[in-house]
């Protein structure tokens, strides 16, 4: 199936115009390279769209457990190597709710994480075959 | 070395603002999938990623080089799977200029490119790992 086409368009010095879906963003270089820091650098996009894909898919099936929580975020934190070709050889996925009563729905939260890294999350599913790929769940009381 | 980690924080519905190097963006799912097509869709990033990173080589090569154009875009065309995990099976990279004279430097432009395809973009190196990656160049005079 074909994906939609994504373009980058050349904006001044290191920045340039990213439009993705229709939707339009600056990405840049930082200044230590030349850029101005006008928008995220393009390879952290890939931490990005680890992040994204399993959060929607936590999201979607907790809705359906019809589990509750007050915050939700996802965290990638990466390695990448310091020589060129500079790439990541890991990305760690923290899960982190904050709301009421989430001990009583650990099972079903570990349920959802583990469908997105194992069946639905084609980022996941991609990136673990070239790098390690781990994650953690912190539930926050409130 | 470590990388900057990015956060993904839910919104709303499937909405979630995106901090990548401090500098928020949102995602959004699409309508047929209970989105509000807020913002690009998570797994379009990697595209995005692709297009940024050898996008930003090029013209940082060009310039060493000397070469002037007037207009610079990346584009990135992709296959997806249909089923689960939906992941991307090639990408497609089309480098096209715009400007004067360009026949004559497209020996240095396509230098460039090698480059990056070659030396220097991460993502590149990366992709070509899990799945096709191809290229062209095309070369608009005005």
């Amino acid at each position: 199936m074909k994906a939609q086409r994504v373009t980058s368009k050349f904006a001044d010095k290191m920045s340039f115009e990213m439009e993705v879906n229709n939707h339009k963003f600056m990405i840049d270089a930082g200044e230590q390279v030349g850029g101005e820091n006008k928008g995220p650098r393009p390879k952290a996009l890939m931490q990005a769209a680890l992040a994204g894909c399993t959060s929607m898919d936590v999201v979607s099936i907790l809705r359906k457990m019809r589990v509750q929580f007050d915050d939700f975020q996802v965290h990638v934190d990466a390695d990448v190597t310091e020589e060129h070709p500079k790439h990541f050889t890991k990305m760690h996925v923290t899960y982190e709710f904050t709301g009421k009563d989430l001990e009583k729905s650990r099972k079903k939260i570990e349920k959802a994480v583990n469908l997105s890294e194992k069946q639905y999350c084609g980022v996941s599913f991609s990136y673990k075959q070239i790098m390690e790929v781990s994650s953690k769940i912190i539930l926050n009381e409130i």
